[in-house]
Parts: C-alpha cells; structure tokens; sequence
C-alpha cells in the first residue's frame, strides 16, 4: 500500500485575523511563504476569511456567509492553481436559508474544489456560539482524495474526538488536517492556560499515535475583539505538524508564522507494522460506542 | 452525579520482577509503601506474580497459570482486606485446559473479590508472544464497582485503543486503570526509546482528555531476560496518575517507587462542563466504527 508521491512537504499557515480588511492579501502572502517552503499541501485556519464571528449571536452575521463554491473558494482555487498545490481552507458556508456550515474546502493542483468537508461537531461554550451559526454536518467522515494522496480533513471541535479521527483512518486517509480556532479566555490563569493548551496538543498527536499517521493542526493566533466588544478570545496559536507516533515535527509557538514538514508514508507503514493497532480492533466488541451513555 | 467518597487517593507501586522468588513479599511491601501515602486504591503492574514469560512461546509456562480465584487473587485479597483499601492486581489466569486469559482482578477492602477484566486487545510482536498464551477477552468493557466509585480496568496493550477508554467512560467508570508490561527493545537507540515512550504517555494522558476522567499508570520496571535466554525487554517504568486535562500529577521515572495522588472527581465535573464532549459525540455517524477497513 504505497503512496505515489512519498513523501510529502505540508505547510501550516498560522495567522492573526483582527477586524481589518486585508484578509485576502494576508492569507495569499500565508501561501507564497509556505510555497517557498517546497509546500505541496498548505493548510490554513478555521474560518480564516473573517475575524472569529461566534463570540456573539447575531443574525446580521449569517450575511458573511457565503456559497461553496464561491468568493473564498475561488480565491483559495487561484492560489493552488497558481502554484500548483492542495490548499485546505475553511468557509462559512451558506447551504440554503436557515441552513450554514463550517466548511473546509480542499482545491487541487489545477484549481478543482476536490471535495468539502463540513464540520460535524460543533461546540457551544462562552465565546464560541457555534451551535447558533452551523448547522451539523450531514456527511460522513469521508477523506478527499488529491494527487498527495487521501487527507482526512476534520475541522477544530472535531479534534477532541477520537472516534473522528479513527473514521478517517479507517477511510484510508494518509494525513488527518485540522483547521482550527481555538483560544483562551483572558479571565484564565496561567496554570489553566497551560492545562488546556497541553490537552489540546496530547488529544491531536494521540490521534497521530492511534491511526499511525502524520497530523497537521493550523490554529488562528492573536486576540480578537468580539464583533459586539462583549469578550474576547486569546487565540493561542500552536500549529504543528506531528509523525505517527505523535513526534513533533515542526510546530509553532504563539507568533504568526509558517511551519513545514516532510511527510513520510513509507514511515507510517513502518510505525503500523510495529504497532499494528488496526490487526487487533475489537470490532466485535464496539457496538456500544454508538450509545449516548449506558441508560 | 457526585460520588460519594471525592477526593479518592490512589497509587501506583512499579516494581522490577527479575526470575527470583520472592515476588509476593515485594509486591507485599510496595502496597504497605502505598498504604503509608494515604491510598485507598492501589494498583499493580501487570503480570506481577512472575517474569514477563511472553517473550518466548512455551507449553510448559500454561503451568504457570492459575484459577481466579486462586492464589494470588487469594494474597491481593489478605492485602487489600488487611489495609481496608481496593487493590487492583494482574493474573495469569487459567479458565479452562485450552483457554488462559490475561485478567486483572480486583479486591474490595473487605477482601472480596469485586471483579474482574479479561483483557481484549492482544498484543504479538516479538518480545510479547501474547496471542500464543493469551484468549482475548469475550466479556464487554464493564466497569467494576467499588466503594471508592467505578474502575474501568483495561490492560496494558489496550492503552492504545481510544475505544476501550471511551466504552468504559460510557458505562460510568470514574477511572481509567492500566496495568502494564511495556518496555524496550535494548537494540532501539536513544531516539526511538524516546518516541516510542512519548507515544505511550501521550495516548493514555489523550484518553483522560477524551473522556475528562483520571488515569491510574502502573507498569514494569527493569530489564527481564527471556526464560530461554534469547532476548530481553528493558520494561521502562513510568507510571503515572494523571488528572481529566491530562495534568500529570504523579510520576514515576525508570526506578522502582509507589507514586500517589488525590483523584477529585468534582475537578472531573468542572472539566466535563467546560469541555462536553460527551454532550456533542456524534453518535448517529459513528457505525463505521466497527468496520475492520474501509472495504
């Protein structure tokens, strides 16, 4: 089970998206430095288009969403054309009246929009009112098939959940991709910060350790004001780029920046020939992880 | 859902098992350390009434098994009936001619034997022929009952399998409890010895994360020659405890030594309100979780 091109070079373009206008400009500047990394695959933040809107409820704000395909995904479609990459980006998605997602779109090499994914576990906390602005996702977990191979394209909250990942691995995908904006609640201490900062790291590179396969986590950074100036959020950047044993292969701290890695399917084999997780799922025993709780 | 005794004290006793004789007066003597830290619950590594036999395959070591109850079920019970506190320990366990199991047991502070756990996920590479000794386990991933609240005892080689964690959180476990036998090959070098330990914490601490539950680590210690001579595991130590960010508040490095910690459920409480995972799991897209593959 060979992949064709091993291996690859991905990239994580970490940013800062306060209120101004130049989102674009920024995001396109992201992609010519990953480029001049040797990227293959460039990845960016969770709704990289916008400040983070989920802070506060406000119907007004469904008018920043937008088709799929459309404004984004034709300047993200520009972009993988004009180098000849797979980009990953993240849209807020208006799917019909009354109906918007938090889509990750994956363009290709000559532009084509591949595949999307839309996010299939949505949060809802203070400071992130996801359940208000997205509706569920109603696909499965399936990876988008490029010519790097098949990448397993999850989105934030999804990272929390080991039964996601695992989907995706069992779907075949080489590399699971996190879009994500995650951030601290400036009332945090510095001990809390820490803790949730390291739990977040552990659960990705432990989906790394579990499925034997690369990881590659963009995250937002910067503080963001809400639309409202009710809160804010401390985005705490952190992108990386992690091996199948959840080896840390490049990461970020809390600047913005530009990390890249090479990804090594001939590696990943090696790590599942020694620890051959998949040969010894109790499949025969899991039908209960489809219950909300025992009772 | 509070329970009633919160914080639970608990520790851990790593223990070399070199081929001597004495194996229950050591095991004796860690729990009496155990004890003297205020625990309430203590945990053995697994397999601790004997050498790691697995690394070569050998009939005559059936000999070696015993029925549950038996005698060391028999001793952990003196132990834990002794000090009035719940002992969690690891038999060799023959159920019938033809099927032996790898079974932790647990004892009650009166002494009774409260249950036990057939491991389900088995392990064969070389150094741990456990599939030529070891049933795997038919019962499900069933908590077991005690005063100090429900245990979810998995073992060792389960440690890697995010859904074992995540059934035993569903049925009300309070915490995660691994007995374990894992080290090194000697022939590994230093970078592959760190990934590989890495690897090992990071997946259980992720499971503490997933579910927002304690973690109680118990593993081997020392180099264990094989019974035939022709290799050898340097067991690498490194119990912990861990809290439901994946905090770790206790460590053992490569030496022998008890470790303890205060297990707070209401912390537990405070974690699975902050982060809901249980809230969000996407239980109506996870049935192809029992797939084998993907095709």
């Amino acid at each position: 089970m060979s992949h064709p091109v091993d291996p690859i070079k991905a990239a994580c373009v970490q940013q800062a998206y306060p209120p101004v206008a130049s989102h674009y400009k920024r995001i396109a500047s992201g992609i010519a430095q990953a480029v001049g990394t040797g990227a293959q695959i460039v990845v960016l933040p969770e709704l990289h288009g916008k400040p983070y809107f989920c802070q506060t409820m406000r119907t007004d704000l469904f008018e920043w969403a937008e088709s799929v395909p459309g404004p984004t995904t034709g300047f993200l479609s520009e972009q993988a054309a004009r180098y000849g990459i797979v980009v990953i980006g993240s849209v807020f998605e208006s799917r019909a009246e009354g109906i918007f997602h938090n889509t990750a779109v994956v363009l290709g090499p000559d532009g084509t929009l591949l595949g999307i994914y839309r996010k299939m576990h949505i949060p809802e906390d203070p400071g992130y009112h996801e359940k208000f602005y997205f509706t569920p996702g109603d696909g499965d977990f399936e990876p988008v098939e490029t010519p790097f191979g098949s990448l397993g394209v999850l989105v934030c909250w999804d990272q929390w959940f080991p039964e996601a990942a695992r989907l995706m691995a069992l779907k075949g995908a080489r590399v699971l991709v996190y879009p994500t904006a995650i951030g601290w609640d400036p009332q945090d201490d510095n001990e809390e910060r820490r803790r949730q900062y390291e739990a977040w790291r552990i659960i990705q590179r432990a989906h790394a350790v579990a499925n034997g396969m690369h990881i590659l986590c963009c995250n937002r950074t910067g503080q963001e004001t809400a639309t409202d100036g009710s809160g804010c959020i401390d985005f705490w950047g952190g992108s990386f780029i992690c091996g199948p044993q959840g080896e840390l292969l490049a990461q970020c701290d809390y600047d913005a920046g530009v990390i890249s890695a090479d990804l090594s399917w001939s590696r990943c084999q090696d790590v599942r020939r020694l620890w051959p997780f998949f040969r010894d799922r109790r499949i025969d025993a899991y039908a209960d992880l489809k219950l909300r709780w025992r009772e």
